[in-house]
């Protein structure tokens, strides 16, 4: 199969963490949301928003709380993709329905989704203009701090943010899981096969042994297993319960 | 500013729901499965798996949960996005670590969003290929059903289904909201602009008066109104609690 330019793009990604001190346009931001709003958004309910940080003082506060990773502060534009059911709730109470609907589990995953496709619509679209981008999850770190400086209301989830820009540094691409171990056909299989989970193992131990001189010396499965004790970010739950956002 | 190939690509969706009486390839599968795990991945975890579904029993069943819809059986091939965490599960135990993490509200966001990181690459790829794409949601109008039919695990969530295949149909675009309601610069905007709101209603009139003959007449806050009174799909929220996806 020929590959086209745009496999090309999705399949050359990898996340930036250096960026050049160049602003993003105008011009370029409106595509890159324009991109965004493409994207498929669950029943047409559209839940989501985007809120583009260019203001140095908020960019320095979300650093803060996204462990003082510098590239939260130093991009181009930093996006923070919102699951935002405030603007529906506000269209329901103008026409006098009921909003019972918003503060359900079903209506979250919609938000949450919503988010997600647009967010990855824009990942694309930058990557294609030359730009890098990397999510930033731990703007929940602080939840309710990162929902205050943005000043988000009730029914609104950051869910996580996103750098954009000229990248200044070039990674490798990091090795994916083998397809078969992604990939179920009809139904789930429960047993991936071990031989090429330990090839697999082998490729990212030679991954960062390169990108760090020697320094890194880690498995995939070292990694994800050395995660898994250790609850944290425990005020998500709360956040969404007290925010009204469904987990009922 | 000139667009690429890729935004055009992404800037031409729309869902298709009628497609051609041809299976998509072995090949094509692969591409479309790469496609999506070059996506970005919360911390590396890699917290999601995609069941490609062509067994004509299953798709059958599938559209029975999915209110019917033709689209869900006949299709090059229906793929089932799952929140996956039974995977990272198995390792960590393997490996003798605790699992604690897993079933926390943390970890079932990082599920998510990596299911529809992987999801929206697909859409992209597939539409690249001149394939069509659908997202169904309304697997889950049975989760417990949908679950057993695709012998679905603890720790795993069926969150969405996507129907791809040859287009059989040239639906005109539909009509996102104007930049200014979903763009928000430094802080959330709670005041979209009526105006431009209410033009917006009209343009989605329009669209839905010329998609059906002028059958259906419907504003956009019309009908995002008429959805908030009544909760459905109430046992997402048992279904993750039971099968230990952490609200917690």
């Amino acid at each position: 199969m020929k590959i086209n330019p745009v496999i090309e793009t999705l399949l050359n990604h990898r996340s930036i963490r250096k960026f050049k001190d160049q602003a993003l346009t105008e011009k370029q931001i409106r595509i890159l949301v324009e991109s965004a709003q493409a994207a498929s958004t669950s029943s047409y309910t559209q839940s989501y928003s985007i809120i583009g940080v260019d203001d140095p003082k908020i960019k320095k506060q979300l650093r803060a709380i996204a462990s003082d990773q510098a590239y939260v502060e130093q991009n181009g534009c930093f996006f923070v993709f919102v699951a935002d059911q405030y603007r529906n709730k506000m269209i329901g109470e103008t026409s006098g329905e009921s909003t019972a609907v918003l503060n359900t589990t079903q209506r979250l995953l919609v938000a949450l989704g919503d988010a997600c496709f647009a967010a990855q619509n824009m990942a694309v679209a930058a990557e294609s203009m030359g730009l890098g981008i990397c999510y930033i999850g731990s703007i929940q770190n602080d939840i309710d701090k990162t929902s205050e400086i943005l000043h988000l209301p009730d029914f609104a989830f950051p869910f996580f943010g996103m750098a954009v820009g000229y990248p200044d540094q070039h990674p490798e691409k990091k090795p994916r899981l083998p397809f078969a171990a992604i990939y179920h056909h009809n139904r789930y299989n429960p047993a991936p096969d071990q031989n090429s989970l330990k090839a697999y193992d082998q490729r990212v131990a030679d991954y960062y042994r390169m990108r760090t001189g020697g320094q890194r010396e880690e498995t995939w499965t070292s990694q994800i297993a050395d995660g898994l004790g250790r609850p944290y970010r425990k005020a998500l739950k709360p956040y969404l319960e007290r925010h009204h956002l469904g987990l009922r």
